[in-house]
């Protein structure tokens, strides 16, 4: 699956991915009042009025980007009715070519892992049938629980061509809390890329591996040593744009190939109709300011990737 | 909500609680049979299987027991139709007046956890309406994003008396991994218990808090020194039983009063009539085998903390 991401980042020139990761208090009026009349103000109104958002954005978007990245706990707060949304919104990128990184961030012990694996990312056995409860390509994993929380995702990458992507150092302002914690000299979270590069080694694409990491843009020096260090595991970077994380900053996430690295946006994205920056587009054409910023972050990070 | 579950372990003398973390390989043949036949061998099947497992273990056992554990993992593999069953799960134990602990291991960045929060243990606002999306009395959290991960999920609690254990150390063989390093000679997980106590500061109940954490029946020694170090911190403790982890070793959980910890066991109560010891009550009484098991296992853990 990673060969597939690459592929498309590169055809695009594009390392940009659209978290799709929508509040209600990002859903223009007009779609929030359609999926009310239908529905009224319930779970599934609101997912309905999530599911029409997000089915504008990847309308608008989905010939510019290589990926999405729907964060599940914005459709779990919905219970059903909104995991149904999540489902769909996944298909729905597929359908439009895109690679889904489902953002799940599940981890535990070894048999438990393998039913999150096999339900996100691979095939559960029902009597003589197999199902994809849900249908990713990849998802986020944690690593708290060490290897054998993370290699029942890692064998299902292998036998579905699928892929995940490991937390190493996340983007929030806490994250140094236990990740930065030096063990022997060295921070956590260093040991957790090496260990990401260990069972990256045994399922790797062509030129990289689909088991990918996750460090936050917003730590611009840990992802320069990170690169380093982990030369064919995938960065997926979060926190740029309303999170701070600046095009200058991640230039370093880069291999000198250009790739290695995939930049996520979601609230700059999909709620781009409500910065001055794209206020003109209005809350009814916010589908197109999406596209508009989506032109815009391609711009910003192929341009600094260019001048360094 | 800690001082519901505390009142329930004391009137019962039962400081257990029952993992409901159905395998379809658990499920008796003739319950499958049925659901395979109202549904077919679909997801929908499996779902339906799980859930009557669940109900008649439940029906069971809910007059011996405080509380239920079930792993969201094992309903997520059978997608929405999965979910629907953990959510039908919840809400039936609820009405047998059990106290309900998601094992559902999420945390993120804030204002996700905060998504997850209000979806599993607290009420999300649509319109002018709010909802449960799903309804548990606690949840298991990781704590790897640090603080401002894991504080929506205290804040929600505080708002709605709900409560949550917060991983320390995890009962499986690779938890040490990223868990036991030291840092400053004191390993992590003991600076994870000491946040979990500054966390749980803010939301006590009347002698324990609503923040709790979990510390696998795997390791006693670490059980022991981390008892001491959180007195007021209730410990939901994996491990016993089918895992390894035995009633003698885990009377160092408990303070001094009897209480403080929980012993979940799943595979051993849930799938128990497999076991040679109660084979006698056959598959067609696999709930008779799971009440059985349960007294023996209250049994097993009140005799051991009585002869400390």
């Amino acid at each position: 699956m990673i060969n597939t991401l690459v592929e498309k980042i590169s055809n695009l020139n594009a390392p940009v991915v659209v978290g799709l990761d929508p509040m209600l208090s990002y859903v223009p009026e007009h779609i929030k009042k359609a999926a009310f009349e239908q529905y009224g103000e319930t779970l599934e109104g609101a997912a309905e009025a999530v599911w029409q958002f997000n089915k504008g954005i990847v309308d608008a978007v989905c010939d510019l980007i290589p990926a999405v990245k729907p964060q599940i706990a914005m459709y779990e707060q919905f219970g059903i009715p909104g995991l149904s949304a999540f489902e769909k919104t996944c298909a729905y990128c597929k359908e439009k070519g895109l690679v889904v990184i489902g953002d799940v961030k599940r981890g535990d012990i070894g048999s438990t892992s393998a039913a999150y694996a096999v339900g996100h990312i691979g095939k559960v056995q029902v009597g003589s049938n197999t199902y994809s409860g849900f249908s990713e390509d990849f998802v986020t994993v944690n690593p708290y629980l060490g290897t054998d929380g993370v290699k029942p995702f890692v064998d299902v990458c292998k036998e579905n061509n699928k892929g995940i992507f490991v937390l190493v150092k996340t983007s929030n302002p806490s994250s140094g809390e236990f990740q930065d914690q030096l063990v022997d000299g060295v921070p956590l979270y260093e040991l957790v890329a090496k260990k990401v590069v260990e069972w990256g080694e045994e399922c790797m694409g062509n030129t990289y591996s689909n088991v990918g990491c996750v460090v936050g843009a917003t730590y611009p020096e840990m992802g320069r040593v990170l690169r380093k260090m982990m030369p064919k595991t995938y960065i997926l970077v979060p926190g740029y744009g309303a999170q701070g994380g600046k095009a200058e900053d991640l230039v370093h996430y880069f291999n000198a190939d250009g790739l290695g690295a995939i930049v996520n946006s979601s609230r700059g994205i999909i709620a781009a109709y409500k910065q001055d920056k794209y206020e003109k587009f209005g809350a009814e054409n916010y589908a197109d300011a999406s596209r508009q910023a989506v032109v815009d972050m391609i711009q910003d990070i192929t341009g600094a990737i260019a001048k360094r």
